[in-house]
């Protein structure tokens, strides 16, 4: 879903506004100034993971995300079936991310001839596997030829007592920032395609090493939902106060949540929870590790806030790490160290890591 | 949305089949076969112009279309802010045909980086005019970069009482055809704009000649949808027993309406509504003029069938024609032209109208 994200627009040469240099946020920021809402019952339009509609007794959430070949994903190494697998997850955990339960699917599809039918039944039975696995029923969708490459819409309805919704803007001061699993592996598996990748463009011979990646190659190419927080939250009375999934790395989501609420935050980036072989292989790809994870992206982890009266309950929950926590705005958004430096957080925070 | 149809898969030399020989109706057909429903609540799935899922006191309309440069859309001719419309528009008539209200719309857009902001804002200007004529509020969307072209895929959300929800399986034998406004302009406009084209391209300091062709290219450019019609016919006491948009051409949507509904139809030529100057047109380009009205689409307008108790209530509505009824299955679906001749008529009408 669109995502507001401020960043000056850059006038070019000619007078035109290019899109490369006023970045996607900055994009969508300038689309939707003029828009209006006419229904009441629109809750929530533009800006977190799904937009919720109000239907009397629940709440609908309506959620879309596209994939383009060339930009999401290099059909050189994602196999169809789990491309379309892939396409509906990114879907799902957005509705998860609002504390929602996923219900229906549409998926539409822009394919240029060089596919054939049977390339698109794979696709589609990793859609189809998704929907199974997540309980989505595919409703409708639309495909057309496209001059060029293969593109994947998705749309998302799913649903939730309006009292459970969670957004991106109740986090305050003293809360606790949580984050579920580990971050990082889902971008070092995508270093370690891209590595192979490039030893089969020298030599087309050479048989890719993946042997070994199965964890980081799998976050990247299969990556699941957190469906399951929802339940595990329910059954420990712990509500967070803000809530929003790891799509493009933990500093962006942070910063998203920072903004919407009107909060700071201290990060401790001892406190990241990353699988001990990633932190090996990202040194090895002469990555700080806390990098991997503060920007890669595509862990499809929930990342939300709880208040400080529920520490107790959820510092000893399996899978749920506390990183941080909220502090007021004027305190400013920070990572702290291990040896107390304190780092500005920033969503390109690959260039803002840069000096150490 | 999804519309399926019969076709046989076409297998290649290369034991693959071909997007291009399966058809798009085929294509879909094959896809969705192995699609399962979870919910009870998901009352309609594929195969409507619309998805349809209970909200207990109302149901939920869910559907979506992508328009795809070079196939969809021609920048040559489209401006950025009609294309906007457009998009927008074909997807509140797919609520309109469902006999329901739009309320919200996603848009997401793929850009490859010939585009500038300026260029987007026209096309969001469009989708927002449209928003503000339709009352649909813009509650999200994605935006990418594209390797090429431009991209857009809307989502549109309605809803309608349980029973006030047309679908296209109502149709029974004996029941009214009966069609809104008139058809076949929008793709004359689509000729008028594709010679005007080829001029230029001959000729970059020619000028387009499209004046006196306002109403054919508007139809083409800036279509309208006629969510008018579902309170004309409340207001009439009038409940259509099946509905369907005409995007694909009249014999298109008239074949769906049998296909799901289980019947056979009787269609009369010269009772098909056109503009007379459309007609004429049609004419020079060698077209016999219903032709453009059964397989030329994009007219938007909405088909639909009334029980023949309905007659006296329907036959004097303005904007609204009775072109044939409904019959047995086993009776066929056919074109009657006016020297009676009966022609059966096809989704390729044009191919099908080849001997006249």
């Amino acid at each position: 879903m669109y995502e507001k994200k401020e960043k000056k627009s850059v006038e070019t040469g000619n007078g035109l506004t290019s899109l490369a240099e006023l970045g996607e946020f900055g994009l969508i920021e300038r689309l939707t100034r003029n828009v209006k809402r006419y229904h009441p019952e629109t809750l929530k339009g533009i800006g977190d993971d799904a937009a919720v509609i109000d239907a009397g007794n629940k709440v609908i959430l309506l959620s879309t995300d596209l994939l383009v070949e060339g930009i999401h994903f290099d059909l050189t190494y994602m196999p169809f079936k789990h491309l379309g697998y892939k396409a509906a997850v990114v879907n799902i955990s957005d509705i998860a991310a609002m504390n929602g339960v996923p219900k229906q699917m549409t998926v539409s599809i822009a394919v240029s001839s060089r596919f054939s039918a049977e390339a698109l039944d794979e696709l589609y039975a990793g859609v189809v596997m998704a929907c199974d696995k997540y309980k989505v029923d595919l409703v409708g969708g639309d495909t057309s030829s496209n001059i060029k490459g293969l593109m994947i819409s998705v749309s998302i309805m799913g649903e939730a007592k309006k009292e459970e919704v969670i957004y991106r803007s109740g986090a305050r001061p003293g809360d606790l920032l949580c984050v579920t699993g580990d971050l990082g592996s889902a971008y070092i598996g995508l270093l370690i395609l891209e590595r192979e990748k490039s030893v089969f463009q020298v030599d087309p011979n050479m048989q890719p090493e993946l042997s070994g990646f199965d964890y980081q190659i799998g976050r990247q190419l299969r990556p699941e939902a957190r469906t399951d927080i929802r339940n595990l939250l329910i059954g420990t009375g712990i509500r967070p106060t803000s809530m929003i999934d790891i799509s493009d790395g933990l500093a962006s989501e942070i910063l998203h949540i920072c903004k919407q609420s009107g909060v700071g935050c201290k990060l401790f980036e001892e406190k990241i929870p990353m699988d001990e072989y990633t932190r090996e292989l990202a040194k090895e790809y002469k990555i700080i590790p806390s990098v991997a994870a503060l920007s890669g992206g595509e862990d499809y982890e929930l990342l939300f806030t709880v208040k400080q009266e529920d520490y107790d309950k959820i510092k000893d929950i399996a899978g749920i790490t506390i990183i941080g926590h909220m502090t007021a705005t004027t305190e400013g958004k920070f990572m702290i160290t291990p040896d107390g430096k304190a780092i500005p957080l920033t969503a390109q925070g690959w260039d803002g890591m840069k000096g150490r």
